[in-house]
C-alpha cells in the first residue's frame, strides 16, 4: 500500500516527483529534427522548456548545433555545457551587459532587439561582436516591430550598419497567438501570414543585407504545419515534452507527452469521491485547461505501465490546486483505485511552468537529470 | 539610464529580484504577535509563505517558539535552523515515514490526521511518538472531516486513544474559503462559525481528552477579525508580506505589502503604451487579481523612494505574463517616466508563490535572505 506495485523499487518517489520518458522525448525531437531536415531549415530548439544539460545533450545527438534560450543566465548555463551558438529570444536586458560581455567573448551569441535605444546602448557598451535579429510582430502583440512599420525597421538597421559591434542577422518571429488556437487551419493561416510578412521584409532589405535570415517558431506552428520552408530556422520549444495544452491545440497526441507528474496521495474523502495530493501550484504551476463544461482541469490523469504511462483515464481529473495540496475528483470506480500512500500520475497542462518547479528530472530508468532552476547558486556564480 | 538612480549602487539588481522590505515585515510580525497576545491565544505562524531561515529569526525575536510548515520537507529545513516544535499543517504524507521518524527523534513533531488508514500506518511504522492533530473542515471543502461527521471523528480517536505513539493535540480548521470574500462581515462570519464549531468538537470530547487544543488560521480573518479568542492557537502565513490579494480582501493596507518584485525594462512599445518587462510567470506566478472591468492585473507598479516603496501609482500596471516577459500596460504619462534599462519595482499578487519562484530575497538594506526553494539540493539532503 506505501509503495505502488508498478513503482520500480529503485525509484523511490515520496514525495512530488517529474517523471520523464526518455523514449518518448528522443522521438519527438528526431520526429522535429527530420521535418526540419525535410524542409530544409535549420531547427533551433528553443531549450526554455527542459533548461536541463542532458536533455541538451540528446539533441546534440541529432546534429542540432543552435539553440535557443530565453535569459542571459540560461545562455550561461548552456554555454558552460558546450554549447557555442546560443540565440537569447527575450528582448536584450541592458542591465545584463557584463554577462552580455562574457558570453560574447566565448560563444556565438544572438540578441534580439525591438527598439533603437537598446541598439545605441549596446554599441556603447559591447566589448565584442553579437549576432542581432530585429523581433518582429507579426499578430501577437507580446513584443516587437510591426512588420509594415518601416520607418521603426530602417532606423533600427541604420544604427546595426553604423555599429562596429553589431552584426544584423535577420528577422525573428514568435507567433505565440497560435496556443490560443485549437483548429489547425487557423494555425496554418498564421503560420503562412507570418512566412508571408517575412519574405516581404527580406525583399526590401535583401539587397542591404545579402546573408539576412528568417527565423520563426513556436510549438503549434512546428508541429502542425507540414510545409515548413520559405524561412531559415525554426524554434520549437515545448514539444520536447509537450503537454495537455499542446494536445488541445492539436500539436500533439496524449501519446506524445514525454513528463508526467509522480504525487503522493494524502487524503481521502469518500462522500464527494475527492482524493487529496501532495502537489499543488508549487509543483505544477496555476496553469489550466477550460473545461468544455466550464470547469477546469490542472491535469489529467494516467497510469503506469511497464513501458511508461497510459492515456488518460476517464473519470478522473486534477480540479483545483493550491499551494501544495491538489484535490483530485473521480467517479466511484476510479476512486476506489486510490490509497493513501499511493502515488498518482499526472500529465501536466504546461510542461514549461512545471519542469521550472519541478527543478528536475526522474527518467522511467531511475537516472536524475539537472534542470537550471535546481542548479546551486554557487554553480552560476561567475 | 542603465541603473535607475534611486537604486543604490549596492544592490546591483540585473535581473528579477524580490525586494524585502524588513521594516515592514517585523510590523506585520510585531501587530500579529500582540494581537494574539492580547487575545490570549498562541501564534503558531505558518511559515510556508515566507521559508527563510532569516525571516524566522525574526518571528523568534518576538517570542515565537511554535511554528506551521506545510511540508515534512520544511519541517526538516526549519528544525536545521533551531526550531523544535514544528506543526505539518498537511495531510500526512506516509510515503516519508523516513523523514517523519527522523524529526519525530529529535522535535515535537505535529502531523495532521484526516482518515483512518494514515492512522493505521503511523501507529505500525512510528519509531517515536507524535502529536497528532484532527483536520476538521469547517466550510472550505479541500480536505478535513466534516464536523458533524461524529461516526469518522470517533473512529479517529479511538485509532489514536489505541496507539501507543499517537499523542492527541485536538482539532484543526483552515477556513481558505475567507479567501474569496472582499466583505469584513463575510470574513467574521466564517470566523465565529468556525469557532462555533471548533467549541462544539471540544464539549463533546473534552472529557475524554481533557488537553485537547483548537488551532485555527488564515491570514484573512486573523487580519480582519479583532476578536480571535475561544481558541488556543492561530496559524496566519502570509500576513508576514501580505500582497494584492490581502489588500483587496480586506486584510492590509498597500502600506503593509512588505515584498516587491524588481524587474528591468527590457522593451517599449509607444503606439499602445505597453512596457514589456524581464519578469514573467516563473517569478511572479499565474495568480492573478480581476478587475472590475473585467480585465486582469498581475501586479501593481509602485516607485522606490528613500525609505522604501511608494503606494501604487495610477495608470500602470502588469497585464499579462508569459514565461520570462511581462506586459505593463501605462497612461501616456506613466509610460513615458520608464527608459529602456531601468528597474520597475511592482507589488506582487500573491507574495507566498512568488516567494517560492524567487527562491530568495533582497532586503532594502542590500541584505541576501534564502528560502528554502533556492537551497541547494546537497543541503536538503540527509
Amino acid at each position: 500500500m506505501i509503495i505502488e506495485e508498478e513503482t520500480e523499487d529503485y525509484m523511490k518517489i515520496t514525495a512530488p516527483t517529474l517523471l520523464l520518458d526518455k523514449q518518448k522525448c528522443l522521438q519527438n525531437i528526431a520526429v522535429m529534427a527530420k521535418k526540419a531536415k525535410q524542409n530544409g531549415v535549420r531547427l533551433r530548439p528553443h531549450f526554455k522548456t527542459h533548461q536541463s544539460a542532458q536533455v541538451g545533450e540528446w539533441f546534440k545527438d541529432t546534429g542540432v548545433e543552435a539553440i535557443t534560450v530565453s535569459s542571459l543566465r540560461m545562455a550561461k548555463y548552456f554555454a558552460d555545457q558546450g554549447w557555442t551558438d546560443i540565440l537569447v529570444a527575450f528582448p536584450t536586458n541592458l542591465l545584463e551587459i557584463d554577462l552580455i560581455n562574457e558570453l560574447a567573448g566565448r560563444i556565438k551569441l544572438h540578441l534580439l532587439v525591438v527598439n533603437t535605444e537598446t541598439l545605441e546602448v549596446l554599441q556603447q557598451q559591447l566589448q565584442f561582436p553579437v549576432n542581432v535579429w530585429l523581433k518582429v510582430d507579426a499578430g501577437y502583440r507580446r513584443t516587437g516591430v510591426l512588420p509594415h512599420d518601416h520607418t521603426t525597421i530602417d532606423n533600427l538597421l541604420n544604427n546595426i550598419e553604423a555599429s562596429n559591434s553589431l552584426m544584423f542577422s535577420g528577422f525573428l518571429v514568435h507567433d505565440g497567438h497560435t496556443y490560443k488556437q485549437t483548429d489547425t487551419k487557423a494555425i496554418q493561416t498564421i503560420h503562412s501570414t507570418t512566412v508571408y510578412l517575412l519574405q516581404m521584409l527580406r525583399e526590401r532589405y535583401f539587397v542591404r543585407f545579402p546573408g539576412l535570415q528568417l527565423s520563426i517558431g513556436d510549438t503549434p506552428s512546428c508541429s502542425v504545419v507540414e510545409n515548413l520552408s520559405g524561412v531559415d530556422e525554426i524554434r520549437p520549444g515545448n514539444f520536447v515534452f509537450y503537454d495537455l495544452t499542446q494536445q488541445r491545440i492539436g500539436s500533439c497526441s496524449f501519446d506524445d507527452i514525454a513528463v508526467c507528474m509522480a504525487c503522493p496521495v494524502v487524503a481521502k474523502h469518500p462522500e464527494r469521491h475527492e482524493l487529496i495530493i501532495y502537489g499543488g501550484s508549487v509543483h505544477f504551476s496555476k496553469d489550466v485547461l477550460p473545461q468544455e463544461d466550464g470547469s477546469v482541469c490542472f491535469g489529467n490523469v494516467v497510469e503506469l505501465n511497464g513501458k511508461g504511462w497510459s492515456a488518460p483515464l476517464e473519470g478522473i481529473k486534477l480540479v483545483s490546486l493550491s499551494q501544495e495540496h491538489g484535490i483530485v475528483k473521480a467517479n466511484p470506480e476510479q476512486f476506489a483505485k486510490y490509497e493513501i500512500g499511493d502515488l498518482m500520475y499526472i500529465l501536466p497542462v504546461h510542461s514549461c511552468l512545471t519542469s521550472d518547479l519541478m527543478k528536475g528530472y526522474l527518467t522511467l530508468e531511475g537516472e536524475w537529470l539537472e534542470h537550471l532552476s535546481g542548479v546551486p547558486q554557487y554553480a552560476l556564480a561567475r
